[in-house]
């Protein structure tokens, strides 16, 4: 059956940035079926459902190029520390005692918040073990998603969190070979390096290589993110990481690397050249103490820059709201206050994210023959502006989690009146609250 | 009659930084008269009224010592300029047209996002006309605060928008009079030279005198914010904004000056010499372009330092919550990650604001014989913290003003299960938009 929205308005994202009024957006089966101008069209012999929303303003669904949906539980137990302490006194170790249940939990969790939170499509970063149990947490919840185990063959931080070479590359490609293209297509797979120094070239390559034979999977890690990591970078391989990844031969329209923070002009031109994403955590960023990244310039140059809010224990939430606000607020006290405005944010945050995955004919903006992956957004009442003048600086600037009421994934509904459909929400919380304390004995 | 409130936990902002669990908070009229450890307590005998709060944080109220709630009908239009664009272009206009009628749905809406989001007193910079509306609806809201009409007797940015010294000085003394200490003593008169580049040294020298007539009474102006603002400060009198304050005489511990972003060791000094309050309001300072101010300095060597968001336009709403955030996280790229800790934070968002308006014995903390201001947060559910371990963190990090559940400000329920008691939110909207239309049709 078809199904028709009517709300206030839909901003598209389209090439055009076109903002539509007195327009329904009809979907069938998991697609937008058609725009329909309003102006002569009979309601009443409309065969099909019709969703009248006169109040709520129509958007494409928000994309995260870069989660970890591990982290969830770990939220508020790793503040006030940078990147490699971070990693070596608190994520390596917690990842490490992941079971099952604890994983699971924390996908749960945070695909939970994502959702109620209008994000529709994400690239997740596993963990070291238990892949399979993030991909079976994707598919139940409806999620559009790429997601893959993290790879790493040598951990000077965290000796224990680690396996082989072969091992890894081993249940990567049973893991891939299993989950990409599953869940109704919604699921791709991620092959995922965790980052330079966890890994050897070998793993780097032969990951990159396997990418190769699974058509529609990226390539996702991190990289250039703090000043001791790259001098560590530096001191094993005499190159910056993104200079590193050139040369081994890992670069492409495929490949996503998260943060891109302290990137001098000659590896910005290899983003460039080599059509590069960067993903963009501006959250983690401040408050990891990394630093801010030249977002403005990236896009000068024609490198894709897409958002995500990296783990929960790094920012501490999930918001895409909150990424966009600093996304546009962070760069003004240095390029000026005209600088980063809300518009390119708000695509930052949708269609360039579509563009960095390959999805762009499937997601990201409002128009025919997309996927319906669609949220509809509360813009009225005490804190919001009483205009509809400047919608988009009204999304970034001056909305939150709690504007959303209402999420489409691939025409399925997700959340209705604010209430996930998929989740209890009382019940994943004291699920996640027991398996918490679990890997915390484990630890001690 | 005495109320007991039974939250999970208290956090108390007092010296030691107390956190207590089993504790019950009473309320006697406006004021805290016991806090209670209930190990031993006998509940049923108890006369008075018991309300319990199992899952709920009881925590003082917020405070914002800068906020402009003249601009709150502006949010969303005047996006994407710098301080002195920002002024001439939009904001100098848009207050210049106001009417007492829309001046006061402009207050309203401020007071009532300021209410929900858990404020409970704020330092309001007015406008040039018609401030006795403000004070009214501060008076009705049942808001505590200081607030004052701002004084401009120069302006070049946009003439119009000034007056007479002498007609400043008059009114104001009027207001001071009719105002100052009304309410129940809620009420407190600002006296609020607007800044530097807008004033005459006639009106900031007697207008500080006159404040001195009035016990209680602050002394509100801007200071150092952005560049440009800085150098035409130069050009006029050869000093910086805060050097200039010193040899005029109007700096001392009743003088908040907003912003401080750019000032020298010089400057420093003279702030920390003579006890001058600083507001830090960090999501304007990103926002409108301005830059970041060295928080950490100017606490390490004594100064002041409290929150305020602004005018809705700069930021563009009124949470405590970005700008605690942003306190926090902006600080980090530059200062390193564990600078600016949650903890601080906090404080700077309620003892410090108490402290800087000389209210530190009756507001800021939960202490016996202060006044009750305080706040009921929700932090459980998905996108929180699992455990209780770090709260201030919680609050800091990944709370947002719907996290706010109960306000209660001078002993009166303000906000109840989140919604507001004084206002009913849909027609103060409307009311809004109605006033926002007149004045846009009176300037074109």
């Amino acid at each position: 059956m078809k199904t028709l929205l009517i709300p206030k308005q839909v901003i598209t994202a389209n090439p055009n940035d076109d903002i539509l009024t007195n327009t329904a957006v009809e979907i069938f089966d998991d697609t937008i079926s058609d725009l329909i101008d309003l102006s002569n069209f009979d309601k009443k012999n409309y065969e099909g459902e019709i969703l009248e929303f006169p109040n709520l303003t129509l958007i494409p669904g928000f994309i995260q190029t870069h989660v970890h949906l591990c982290q969830t539980l770990f939220r508020g137990l790793a503040d006030d520390l940078e990147l490699l302490d971070w990693l070596s006194k608190k994520i390596f170790p917690f990842e490490n005692a992941h079971s099952p249940e604890s994983l699971r939990a924390s996908a749960k969790l945070g695909i939970a918040e994502l959702q109620k939170g209008g994000t529709t499509t994400i690239v997740d970063m596993g963990t070291l073990r238990h892949e399979q149990v993030i991909f079976e947490e994707l598919n139940h919840s409806g999620m559009r998603a790429f997601a893959g185990k993290c790879l790493i063959d040598q951990n000077s931080l965290f000796p224990e969190f680690s396996e082989s070479t072969s091992e890894g590359l081993k249940s990567v490609n049973e893991l891939a070979n299993e989950f990409h293209d599953s869940g109704d297509g919604r699921l791709k797979y991620a092959f995922s390096p965790r980052f330079v120094l966890s890994c050897t070239e070998a793993l780097l390559k032969e990951s990159f290589e396997m990418s190769k034979d699974h058509t529609g999977s990226i390539y996702h890690t991190h990289s250039s993110e703090n000043k001791d990591e790259i001098k560590a970078v530096w001191d094993l391989h005499r190159m910056g990481n993104i200079e590193y990844f050139s040369s081994i031969g890992v670069l492409g329209e495929s490949t996503l690397l998260a943060h891109c923070i302290h990137v001098d002009e000659y590896e910005q031109a290899i983003l460039s050249d080599t059509g590069t994403r960067v993903m963009h955590c501006p959250s983690t960023n401040l408050k990891l103490g990394s630093g801010i990244a030249n977002i403005p310039k990236y896009l000068n140059i024609g490198i894709n820059v897409s958002l995500g809010a990296d783990g929960p224990p790094c920012n501490n939430n999930l918001s895409i709201f909150n990424e966009m606000k600093l996304a546009a607020m962070i760069q003004k006290p240095f390029r000026g206050a005209t600088s980063m405005n809300a518009r390119d944010v708000f695509r930052m945050a949708t269609i360039n994210g579509a563009e960095a995955v390959g999805l762009a004919d499937e997601t990201g903006s409002i128009e025919i023959n997309k996927k319906a992956d669609l949220v509809l957004l509360d813009l009225n009442g005490v804190g919001h502006p009483l205009t509809d003048e400047n919608l988009y600086s009204t999304i970034v600037y001056a909305c939150d989690v709690n504007s959303v009421k209402e999420v489409m994934i691939n025409g399925q509904w997700i959340v209705k009146e604010k209430n996930l459909l998929n989740y209890d929400e009382s019940e994943i919380v004291a699920e996640g609250k027991t398996e918490l304390n679990k890997l915390l004995n484990r630890i001690n």
